[in-house]
């Protein structure tokens, strides 16, 4: 190859490298912020996105967003790849947005959501759902890119549209049991791992940088490195709103909060990075780190149970970026320079994907409601989803306070098979 | 430098990060694949292959794996380095792959192998026996090379030569106690911390990117994108073979199933990633992902004991790989061009780096088994290695559940130091 | 852009993502090491480093350090961009360098400094300390720089300042609670998690690649992979001797000193990466490992309190990258050349920079004891600054020992709010 055709094909092998990473960011994250008798099941969700989810992608949705355009409203056949890419550099890097809309709604329904049901999910996700409506916004033809508008990284395509899909989801599937009250006040469970979910949100932002800045899909794109700062400044300005605003909301600098408000910043930055200037990164990073604190308390209010705060971060902040970008476009934002058209196409193309979004997923619940079912029966969510569903606990160190804990599954996992040391006689399989 | 020189020599040392990046992968994996006692001496047990094992094979293994050759078997003297990349860069990388293979060991010997037979191993291995069979394949004029064998990036030099190497020392140190019954059935020791072996996978899988696609050390390959897609699409497709195929088997989607599922779709598209078609990617994975699940009850069966299944992925799929280029290359494989010649020559190379592996690990067991002893006495099996040969255990929040709990370690280490809060008066060195 | 100019931007945005990483690495790093209960805060604070320590340098310390020259002390106004790079991308990468001087600090004021007197220490590094000295060596006309000092990432600009403002700061807090006996000796708290540190030990070595080489600011620079390859040899080194040298002290072959001896030596080849051959990075590396567990003791011996073993790491083995330069230069180390013009500059380079980070830590220690105070309450730390600080502990697995275990967390977060499922009535918000 020559060498600027190497260099954008080292680019986009790289940045996809980065963004795929970003998956071992939900997963930790996620288990973090569970209770530790469902770590387990959202680390396994996240291996769902990986695999089934990353082949009907490949298979089928790569085809739906990119192919030839249909009447604008969906591709078909053939992938068309932008800036002489090889395919595969394209579809690899495609293949990460697609799951990450997948991952974003794990978190929503975790603890209390079928593994079976949620594998359909996901296919259902990236087979079809996000393949639509992303083409639409960045397919070749599609309709919202058509009438103008910005969404340079996802922030509508990915976010909102993730967001609103784990917005319905978790409706559906009901909170938590203890999770409200009968009077309407809402309990709080602790995450169990703040370490944990810490590094989660560190890869996440570090995964960031090849979401955003390797959207460009070209290396010799001048906006390259203004993409990358953007981005940058804006999960800053939001995890310092966040530490800010939950300092004098609850009294504590609350570390989840922190997570979700940096979390936040990068979700709200997605859109505008290419379009806004560093000041203006930083102001939609604090209005996200605030927002996103006041989000999740509506959702508690409505009693919508998010166990990560998927919602709150990539659906209400996904929705901010997409409006942000109609607002402090460097050329055409209405406070930057006083024109309304390019903030009614945001207003219209992030209204339209969140209802896309809710709709779809609407559709999807009540459909494995009828079918596989949709949630876990009460006894299988007391006793937590990894010894269900995976027949094993996340952390075994029980060895430590009392006799060495062994544990051996087999095809009938229960709690019998957890054992000590002095019992290990069931023989496996 | 020219920028065509200044992309090489950027891709080189990038993915040489990636490579080494790995290293911290198999450390959480492991430690998350052990049981508590020997979480930190795994972990130490990875320091020595990127302290002990790097220095060794940069001293003397590269010279070995790329000097000047002589009679086909060995290298010599100045290193060769291709493409007109700096010696550094290319040194650099290939350290990554060396320490690689000894990684795979540690796993497999975990829990019951004495620490100062492990640098030993280490030593000899970085140092002598994966450059020697290195150099048949990927030396300037080794034998396995010469006759045509494809090991793009080492399903056979580094995978199968780990993997076999840990088989051979894995059955010579013997099982853990209490692992295998007296009527020949097995019991399955709960791995101690599934998000941290999770996380390990993800890095693995990131640092895998570079590790196959910085095999072409030439950022102007025109395979580059491919060997990326493909080595993502036998991840994918061997982690969702192997939760399917662990539903049906032991009726739930086993973690580290999945876990070693990915990593076997990785080992085994690890010889052909430059040399195959995506559907061929997607159908090794499937295969890798079976094979490991049916790998790990075989040795079962045969009483070999590794703890975190590193033969089942490593060396059973290392060599599924090296096959799998034979039936499945674009150009010369059995199945798609209806050739045999390359397949021979695969199922040759395969065997003898099996064969090699096997052999001088048995050597090197039978050395350390005369010399410094293998395998530590079962007081210390029972107690823990963590506490023995590093004097910590690897989690120490016993705080929470009574008096805050302080360890003092110093010239001797038992179990007297540790103390509780209201104890510690024990003065250090 | 042309082709070297993206090549250049493509490099400096993918180290900077690195350099930033390794905040992710500081995080894993610190809270692994201290005792449990102050987990979250040690996590909490390197949310504070990327926040408003990365604000405050972007807005404030970068006109300081990169603007016009003054009096060859302090820059001021525009910034002056080497190698015509894009701003917003040398920004980026500046960010990761002042905030890493703040990390370096967080770990050994760890477990009983104020959260706030935290922030404002930050807020005064990034804002002012950091940026006037390392002017003096990097900036355009600083008068360290005008002099030769040799610093090529930053051994004294960064390390070397950051140790020893941490050395002055864990001096003015006081060491923690039964830390030291009243006969002098001294008790060591044993870290709370050691596969966590290590991990983030792991990730701070594969940043360092973007640390180091890097800091070319230039993808075409010859030294670029020679960089790379003594970062690591250094680091691999450092980690070997601390081995050696803990089984020889200690019995053991101690968790904390390999990770503190591999991070001394990424420490001590910072400065002279690109300037000494290979054979003096090993050398170099194994002083570091073999330093810092001398300094550990060192400071035990004068009761300073360092939880993370931050000073031995970064100040003591700073100094000694420093210093190292000046000896093993190829072109004008003393011991390499036998001129000692070089070292004496670099003598003089590193005790001005070790003044200046005493001297400025006092000064900012002392107003904060005036102001907000330094140091928590007794009863705080031994409670732990998780619960006091955050309303939260790190680790909420109780739940699997006797009941679901749930926290309620709200305005005044006390020991009451730690609840068990049965107990959950306690309304948020």
């Amino acid at each position: 190859m020559t060498t600027p055709v190497a260099l954008n094909t080292v680019w986009v092998i790289l940045t996809s490298a980065l963004v795929l990473f970003m998956e071992g960011g939900f997963s930790l994250l996620e288990a973090g912020l569970v209770r530790t008798k469902n770590a387990v099941n959202v680390t396994m969700k996240i291996f769902v996105d990986l695999t089934f989810g990353a082949l009907v992608f490949y298979v089928i949705g790569l085809h739906l967003l990119f192919g030839r355009d249909v009447a604008h409203v969906i591709g078909i056949g053939r992938i068309l790849v932008p800036n002489g890419l090889p395919l595969a550099g394209f579809a690899l890097f495609e293949i990460g947005f697609a799951i990450a809309t997948a991952s974003i709604i794990s978190g929503a329904v975790a603890e209390r959501m079928k593994f079976s049901a949620y594998i359909l999910v996901v296919a259902i996700t990236c087979g079809l759902v996000y393949p639509v409506s992303t083409h639409w916004i960045w397919g070749n033809g599609g309709w919202l890119g058509r009438l103008g508008m910005e969404d340079f990284a996802g922030s509508a395509a990915i976010h909102t549209l993730g967001g609103f899909m784990a917005l319905a989801l978790a409706h559906i599937a009901g909170p938590r049991k203890n999770r409200f009250n009968a009077d309407g006040s809402a309990n709080v469970f602790a995450p169990s791992n703040i370490p944990l979910a810490s590094a989660g949100a560190f890869i996440l932002w570090f995964g960031w940088f090849g979401f955003n800045a390797g959207s460009t899909l070209d290396a010799h794109s001048v906006q390259l490195a203004a993409i990358a700062l953007n981005t940058f400044l804006a999960a800053a300005a939001g995890g310092m709103s966040a530490i800010v605003v939950s300092i004098f909301k609850f009294g504590v600098a609350d570390p989840s909060m922190t997570i979700n408000g940096s979390l936040a910043g990068l979700v709200a930055i997605t859109a505008g990075c290419a379009y806004v200037q560093p000041w203006a990164a930083i102001l939609i990073g604090i209005a996200a780190g605030t927002l996103v604190i006041w989000a999740t308390g509506w959702l508690d209010k409505l009693q919508v149970d998010d166990p990560v705060g998927a919602v709150a971060v990539h659906g209400v902040n996904g929705l901010l970026g997409t409006l942000a970008v109609g607002l402090l476009d460097s050329r055409q934002g209405l406070l930057t320079t006083g024109h309304v058209h390019l903030f009614l196409i945001q207003l219209l193309g992030g209204v339209v994907v969140a209802i896309w979004g809710l709709a779809s997923a609407t559709g999807i619940g009540m459909l494995l409601k009828r079918t596989v079912g949709l949630r876990v029966p009460e006894e299988h969510e007391e006793e937590g989803l990894d010894i269900v569903a995976h027949g094993i606990p996340a952390y075994n160190e029980l060895e430590r306070f009392s006799d060495a804990t062994q544990i051996v599954f087999g095809k009938h996992p229960d709690k019998s098979v957890v054992t000590t040391a002095s019992d290990v006689t069931k023989p496996v399989g």
